[in-house]
């Protein structure tokens, strides 16, 4: 097999074969297949796409380009969630501990990465004392016993996409629908995925921009959860503002757990639900989404979710007293309000500004060298159709400087007031996979 | 200026600026833009195309990344003639002196390259004592005196063209037309042409399979012309079957002197006759091709023509007694023919079988490193649309071995004899650029 062969066949939009995917993988990850000929193939995928089996070659290649997580020793269907990311997305930390107290398994692996905030891990050492790093077996014994774990990736996992996804970002092959889709769920069955859950962000503040893109990109993942076997459902959901209230990492932290109480904001309780009820129903601890949805309702109002997160908490070395008092996360010094300069009702609260804005503050990282500051972030009081009256406080800012004269410019310039009525943003515009 | 910009602009279909393409070819020449950006340009260009400005910007940019020959020590209008490479071309061999004999100024560079014969320089070294290297200056004053002179190509030209041209090779994006049209354009100005004209083959020996192609790749090369300020005509002319009758290097050196004498096939002195007039129109030294050919006529039938070609050999060391007496030229050893196995039409003669069947003799190199034998090669005797009866000699084989089985067999597949009449091919598809 010769890989110029190949490339000129994806070059004239032939569908590609499981075996010549392979050879592409294999030959890539080991070197045998130069970088420049990796990125023409990605430049002719980007111009000519990819089948649904084509991807699923390429997944299941990728998958095996480096070690897999064995999760066969928890018991039940190990259902994960993925979100294509935003801004003040808390609910992969609510949803944890809201579907293990449904019964469903969840041996949550996460990450760190860059942006607006942390990542999970991040926010989860926000909480004194909590360990991220769990040996397997440690790992696979708290699902078994509590249902749920969140610890750090460890292992050599999908090599080949680090590659591949490294090569995307310096040679404009980055927007390839068939390649994100492909790295993703990569990325979620070398994790030990039996079935996932995605939810794939639509605004200004996400990746994909246009709800029509968000569903190609929704139907790409569920059509090779198809081909490779795992189940795969989707939510396309509204990243125009942010979700819920909290910016910042201790505060999403708080956030989560007045969600998990039936206290916390009313868009990302409802993502909850609805991306809740797809997991138990993947996990087929439901039949319907409905029952799915009542499950849900009655371990937050019986506060056996919230009993669940302590556990888990302590069962990884953190406080679990936070729970009780969340006022012992960490706090910042200074608090400042940003006043509405008119009466009238919230038009934008562009999602991007605001995340770039807490990032300012020192909530997320710009490379990956930058320390986090737990203890800071916002927390706005306003949705998109709100009514405000001129000097109602729109956004809280939790510092630790009293420097915040950029992050307030940033924060003023992304919240627009329209005299005239504006409407409420739809918060789901489409749910992909039945159950 | 970041070239993962450029690659966005041109994958999303954007015309690239000057300054943009200048900073591809200077970064890729000296190694600032890695191989792995470069390819996915040129896959980008593959599906995006390029305007005939970018292709400009593109070929004054390769021509600017090395040494360019400077002519203008050299009285009137420099015209170089381009072949795209066919099987029996010996059209250089004969415009060379043919054109000169009328007054322009032949300033020829040539090459050896791989084929199924040798380039121009290998056939002139078939004539025993024929120098290829001259010093620039020695060049200068030989085509100031004589009006022509033929040498290898010195200094270090267009070496991004050379890099790109090697990164196309294995990344499948040779067949793109504006990266073909460039290559070439590149190339001849920067070996100093004034003016250029190019004979774009098409059919079966020919890189180009179809007319729409050659047209496409001609008025590629025209339009560039006119962006770079050099003016350049083209003809489209057909590779379906061999041009003229030898195939070999000695061999086209002897059918070189016959066309110059009045007495060659029709085919390749009609296509001098074309090609010629438009080196003369283009280099001003008549104002219409009719007037130009009529001079072609002329120096033929004086014998002006021939005599120019001997001087030429003469002044670059070589032994002119082969003008007269041409069996002074290597022969080969042995000679056989192939006959014809039946009465009828000459259908087809596959013009690339004909070359494979003339390197296996020797007549060309397979790989860098062969060494060409000068007597070896083909002489046809029939062309398609020809009648011919069982018996007939269609080919005779010069050879310096006896075992020319597979030769043999490969030019008996190649011919192809219909009981039915068969047309003639037309010769010239279309021309390009007008007086």
């Amino acid at each position: 097999m010769r890989f110029v062969d190949i490339l000129e066949k994806k070059r004239d939009g032939h569908e590609l074969t499981g075996e010549e995917i392979e050879f592409f993988i294999e030959g890539y990850t080991n070197g045998t297949i130069p970088d420049y000929q990796a990125s023409a193939l990605l430049m002719a995928i980007y111009f000519q796409g990819m089948t649904a089996e084509e991807q699923g070659h390429l997944v299941m290649a990728m998958v095996n380009s480096g070690d897999t997580i064995d999760l066969s020793q928890i018991e039940g269907i190990k259902v994960d969630k993925h979100s294509t990311g935003g801004v003040g997305d808390t609910t992969t930390l609510i949803l944890v501990p809201l579907v293990a107290a449904c019964g469903v398994p969840v041996a949550k692996m996460s990450g760190r990465g860059l942006g607006h905030t942390g990542g999970t891990l991040d926010k989860l050492e926000a909480i004194e004392g909590f360990q991220i790093e769990l040996s397997e077996q440690a790992f696979i014994d708290q699902v078994n016993t509590l249902k749920a774990a969140v610890i750090g990736q460890s292992g050599n996992l999908t090599p080949a996409d680090k590659k591949i996804y490294a090569l995307r970002d310096v040679t404009a092959t980055v927007d390839s629908i068939p390649l994100i889709a492909s790295s993703i769920m990569s990325k979620k069955i070398a994790a030990g995925a039996d079935a996932i859950v995605l939810d794939v962000k639509v605004g200004e503040g996400a990746f994909m921009k246009t709800v029509e893109q968000a569903e190609q990109l929704a139907h790409a993942m569920v059509n090779i959860g198809e081909a490779v076997g795992r189940q795969t459902m989707a939510v396309i959901s509204n990243m125009s503002e942010p979700l819920g209230e909290a910016i910042g990492n201790a505060l999403e932290i708080e956030e989560a757990i007045a969600t998990l109480k039936g206290e916390g904001p009313e868009d990302l309780t409802e993502l909850c639900y609805v991306l809740g009820s797809k997991m138990i129903v993947a996990a087929k601890k439901a039949s319907s989404f409905e029952e799915a949805r009542h499950m849900l309702k009655t371990v937050i109002e019986d506060g056996s979710a919230l009993q669940l997160f302590k556990e888990m908490i302590e069962a990884q070395g953190g406080d679990g007293s936070i729970i009780d008092n969340p006022k012992r996360l960490p706090q910042a010094t200074y608090t400042y309000e940003v006043f509405a300069p008119q009466d009238g009702y919230i038009e934008k609260i562009i999602a991007n500004d605001i995340g770039v804005a807490a990032m300012l503050l020192g909530a997320g990282r710009a490379t990956k060298e930058d320390e986090i500051d737990m203890a800071v972030g916002l927390r706005l009081h306003k949705k998109i159709g709100d009514v405000v009256k001129k000097g109602e406080s729109l956004v809280t800012i939790y510092s630790n400087t009293e420097e915040i004269t950029t992050t307030r410019e940033k924060i003023e310039r992304a919240i627009q007031i329209s005299a005239t009525k504006v409407e409420k943003q739809p918060l789901i515009f489409e749910t992909i996979g039945e159950a």
